[in-house]
């Protein structure tokens, strides 16, 4: 069967707890990496540089779109966000499973360049949870939540994109659901054509 | 999230352990409900009617087609396989996955009315260790194995119409494989719509 990783894309509600999950994901099993996107947006207090975000300015940013150092890219207020090629190309080789947490134009752009990449969305069992966890934060006014709830909604609006829901209820069963989809995707045909090809030319070839 | 149960098909290679992957899925896990297929052929020593097959005449086959109790048929060396609906949909109803084994030709038939169903091809990890399980048996003449492996060879060029492929190689992984692909599946955001709709109409509701 194929050895390289995987590409996993992960979007979902803010709220939803999608940070927690793959700091699950990557604590448990030591077969995934995190990619880290480019962002030209100021880094925000405790954000370091190569951990959250590679911070760089808009020039910088162009010039990579323009080399094509990119696999993906999108703006959302005024800043760009991206995923860093070579990074996820050696990940992918060294056969890990890369995952990618980004918004859905980056996802659908991903989708579209790389059929055989999984779509997952994080969701809450339901709209209530979510608006209980955006406000159960404690640190946010009414406007900012009201604000992230129309953004959620703005959100729902993709889910049919993504292949699978993962629904955050209990964390550690949501882990290992997403770790079985991630694992079980690799035996997909659609992924194995080199299988497939090779054992219908040797049965053919009795 | 969806209640009722999901609807799996099964091929694959004769030869590379269907039915005791079946069995096993059955004797593991009580959600499972096995699919029994009707058939004009005659019953074969041993062979129970209701077990293996329902037996029945070429005319009660044809009026089950007219009267579209069957959910697929095929014709097979000039006689008929079918699945009976009503049990399908009543284990479905109550929750049950059902299995059914059948050949590619019934396989499509359920993909283009089922889109939700799940395609699994059952195989042996290369063509080697197909001929050696074919010829193990010492059972049957080498112009039997021959044609087997024929068989193989066509049974193959179809194996991209399947979703995922289940290579039989360590059983008891195997069974675990299938049992995840299954359950997962159920996560799908496809099978999911009325979720989707429902958060989205609330969140937009606030």
């Amino acid at each position: 069967m194929e050895k390289k990783g995987l590409l996993t894309v992960v979007s979902g509600f803010s709220g939803a707890g999608k940070g927690t999950l793959m700091k699950g994901l990557l604590s448990k099993y030591d077969n995934y990496a995190l990619s880290v996107s480019m962002t030209t947006r100021a880094p925000r207090p405790g954000e370091v540089d190569g951990r959250e975000y590679f911070f760089i300015t808009r020039e910088q940013f162009e010039k990579n779109i323009e080399d094509g150092k990119l696999i993906e890219h999108a703006q959302y207020v005024g800043n760009y966000y991206g995923t860093p090629k070579d990074y996820v190309f050696e990940q992918l080789d060294a056969g890990k499973d890369v995952l990618l947490e980004i918004e859905i134009q980056g996802a659908l752009q991903i989708k579209k360049r790389f059929p055989e990449a999984l779509l997952l969305f994080v969701t809450t069992k339901d709209a209530q949870t979510l608006i209980e966890r955006l406000k159960g934060r404690g640190t946010e006014t009414e406007e900012v939540i009201f604000k992230r709830l129309k953004r959620a909604a703005e959100e729902s609006e993709g889910i049919e994109e993504y292949e699978y829901l993962i629904v955050n209820d209990d964390l550690e069963t949501c882990i290992e659901d997403m770790h079985d989809i991630i694992q079980k995707a690799k035996l997909k045909a659609s992924r194995n054509s080199e299988f497939i090809k090779k054992i219908r030319e040797d049965l053919k070839n009795i």
